[in-house]
């Protein structure tokens, strides 16, 4: 199979909403009328993000989702993207599930793929998303106020317990990693809830690197701090059974790919009835202060210190 | 240094030409009233693309030049790039050389780093670059017609004969490596004659596969055929001096990174007027002809068989 046929086979599906999809030297994207073109770009890499033996239907899934996910913090809608994959081989069977889970999410977000690269090399899977959003109402990092509530979506922690499980730092039963390896390996994008903030919320981040490390770029950027209260934070039963792990999950594992966001305490109900519409959990887990920095509260008042900050590649 | 700070330090400019540049999940792009964008990824990967070795200041030339040369190929102008690196640490000697040649050729075509991910990993670059162009007016590969001109830009075959030193298929004197190393090393981009060349050319693809492979994408997608010359096509001196690889370095070698495009017989010389302003030899190497297929003929009229088309990671 040649690398024009791969591509072909693949990688190639319809680009209605697209001037030019794949197959020249450039594909041609007109954004909306009033909108701006939102953009990231987000690569995975075998044997730091994802182990060799990872099924490709969910790697396909995860490559576009943690993407998807960017998108979702801006509250941009999502429209297009390039695939640029390194591999060592043309495996048609990996091919085959690795683009079906690919384009699974991609179709159920209305993202059409038009253009990439396939080369030879180690596994590396390089993803860059266009979304469409009015440039005033995009969620920054920057926007967040003293006295704004600090909210979270669904229960951050559940991807960094299987991680541990894979990594032997601890042994989950079957049962309990079975509860937690969809956060890991089938990470659902929050784009509903991007939208859903737009107008709403005063800032946005997704939470890739853990939660407070993503937090202190909102807080880094907004120039301002954070009062978190422990107790708040949605953990899932299945993490509270892994108290020596918990925190650390919850507060520094990365990979969720949650929403933490700010909002003006007085839109405080609004955010409830967005929880109930989409049916998805969304927790008040603190408030902006004044200063810098981030302290972080247990039940009784008490200062918790967190053992690290956010995942870092080089540090 | 952590991830945060070196992307600070190394990849984070201004971005004057962005509503929103690097440092937050997603950057914002506009593209001008009446121009769509061009967008085009591509992935140049340690040991298929270039050597663990390679001056990373050139290397940082060449990541951007063979995207920007996509946009050449399109005849749209450059505007901003995402920039993804895997790497296996932060080397601080590396990184600066690396982005001070990304950033001089960035400079020199205007073109924005408005984003990216810098992740661990084997050495791999992957930048997706946007331009903007009018949509009816882009260079496309499939407008060429029967008795249309085959054009080329430069001399191809150079940067070939400077892989096939590398690889040891052939033993250069230094004097002769040093005429072919620049091709290879530090293409130029031809984005000046891709905007000449809107309106007059049919179609254009940029040379990267080999002269014939990327020829063969105009004419599969117009639906044509071509003859062409192999006498006229320019090839350097120093590459006449090994006969041994000439043709294959011609006709089947990559890397060039030169424009291949078709203009009706009506514009010849707006072409030659052309490569005068620009100070770029353009020739004339043969025409399209109604059918399928290329055939490439000698100075005697009989047909050559090259050995091969054009580059295949997977072939």
């Amino acid at each position: 199979m040649s690398e024009f046929d791969l591509i072909k086979r693949y990688f190639t599906r319809d680009t209605p909403g697209a001037l030019l999809g794949v197959g020249d030297d450039a594909a041609l994207l007109q954004p909306s009328a009033g909108r701006v073109l939102a953009v990231s770009s987000d690569m995975l890499v075998c044997g730091t993000h994802f182990y060799a033996d990872a099924d490709p239907y969910l790697l396909g899934h995860k490559t576009l989702a943690v993407n998807l996910s960017d998108l979702a913090a801006m509250g941009a809608v999502p429209r297009w993207a390039t695939l640029a994959i390194a591999m060592p081989g043309a495996d048609e069977v990996w091919l085959e599930r690795f683009s079906a889970g690919f384009f699974a999410l991609a179709g159920a977000h209305g993202v059409e793929l038009v253009g990439g690269d396939t080369t030879r090399g180690p596994l590396n899977l390089c993803v860059t998303i266009f979304g469409e959003v009015q440039a005033a109402q995009a969620l920054r990092r920057g926007g967040a106020q003293a006295d704004d509530e600090i909210w979270v979506s669904g229960e951050p922690g559940n991807a960094a317990l299987a991680l541990a499980h894979l990594q032997g730092r601890v042994v989950l039963p079957e049962d309990d990693f079975a509860v937690c390896a969809p956060a890991l390996y089938q990470p659902q994008p929050r784009v509903a809830l991007g939208l859903a903030l737009l107008g709403l919320a005063s800032s946005a981040i997704d939470v890739s690197d853990g939660l407070l490390g993503d937090l202190g770029h909102i807080l880094a950027a907004s120039g301002v701090g954070a009062a978190v209260d422990y107790a708040a934070i949605p953990v899932s039963d299945t993490l509270r059974r892994y108290p020596q792990l918990e925190k650390q999950c919850v507060l520094s594992g990365g990979d969720d790919y949650e929403l933490c966001f700010t909002v003006p305490a007085s839109r405080h109900d609004a955010v409830l009835r967005i929880s109930e519409q989409l049916g998805l959990p969304l927790t008040r887990i603190g408030r902006i202060v004044a200063g810098h920095g981030c302290c972080i509260y247990d039940a009784a008042g008490n200062p918790i210190n967190p053992e690290s900050g956010g995942y870092d590649h080089f540090r």
